[in-house]
């Protein structure tokens, strides 16, 4: 319970943990220009929020910003890129490689935000056996075995809506403890574990609505 | 402004958006289970929101349930498939056909939900001429040309973050309407156009740190 709480204190609100990366793109981009001092006034500007909540979010990585010149943007590059995780190596395994799955493994992109796809699973026999962007594809039947073999930590899930409990469920027997979701199926788990939904096509919905009611 | 408050009473809440993807996959689910009626206490329970807010989500589409029998799950499938836009086909371009981009391109499963990505621009000269899942890429020098060839209303943006803002501006300048972009930068847009942000690092940044405090 004592633990519980000091974790609740030193939890970074989600809200923040989004917005980190959008100001880690921006002051990528200044130092690529040879800019070397960036104001909080500065980033609120670009990302659209408040000045004193871009000074909020960076406290959380315990970089504080000087008066006039503001933050040195070099430490809180590597700063934000080593709070965020991105610097870190975090192994996954990827469920289902149908048309997004087999996408995901083509996009070698993740490995710079700190994601590395080890191996993916399905089980359809002309998929199982092949290597896509240099990573293997196995029998879902053999998932325990190589869990023991790579070690990942992180399950993507992208298998088909009707699958996407049992799956799961599966994964989370496993001893897995982080799930990223692709389906647009609500997958259900104990507290433990964290899942993070990534609907795609849920941003599409939204989009096609807008479209709409401008044109 | 007659017209503007007029859409504004019409405009259906973000949040309501996303969140009749969800409902849809679980109708589709049960429908292929043999089920023919859903209450929306069964929808909530599902997807773990309130059920009068499945109602009133719900309303939006036009559809409401019948007293004891709930809802009739054919017809709401059908309705909220077509409400949400997913059985027209909206046409669009994607920037930048790199890791992100190339693996877009290879998401067949995007065209089952309204999108059709008809080409692809990159100025990459190993990547103009080719075709991916069907898919030409041009350099992004044609892109006026093609434009009028295709008549897409979508622009995907998939470039390196530092080129994000020029490729913004000049899809903005073609007379596309909406975009979608991939990118962690936050691009600058004219108030009547619309934009979907899907960073998909971010969602990583949120993962990494919730599985660190479980950990």
């Amino acid at each position: 319970m004592a633990d519980e709480a000091i974790k609740q204190i030193g939890k970074v609100p989600e809200p923040t943990l989004r917005r980190l990366p959008w100001y880690l793109a921006f002051l990528k981009l200044m130092k690529g220009w040879g800019e070397t001092f960036v104001s909080s006034t500065q980033i609120a500007k670009q990302i659209n929020v408040d000045p004193s909540q871009v000074a909020k979010d960076l406290s959380y990585v315990n970089i504080s910003g000087k008066t006039r010149v503001g933050y040195e943007i070099a430490p809180l590059v590597d700063g934000l890129e080593h709070f965020l995780g991105f610097t870190d190596c975090h192994k996954a395994f990827l469920f289902g490689v149908g048309s997004l799955g087999a996408a995901l493994l083509h996009d070698s992109g993740l490995n710079q935000y700190g994601l590395q796809i080890v191996a993916g699973f399905d089980i359809r026999p002309e998929l199982v056996g092949t290597v896509i962007n240099g990573i293997s594809v196995y029998h879902l039947s053999e998932f325990s075995k190589r869990e023991k073999e790579y070690e990942a930590t992180i399950g993507i899930i992208t298998v088909p809506v009707d699958k996407a409990q049992e799956v799961t469920d599966m994964i989370i027997a496993s001893g897995i403890k982080a799930l990223w979701n692709f389906t647009p199926f609500r997958i259900r788990v104990p507290e433990n574990v964290v899942v993070q939904n990534t609907s795609i096509y849920a941003h599409l919905a939204v989009m096609f609505n807008r479209l709409n009611s401008i044109s």
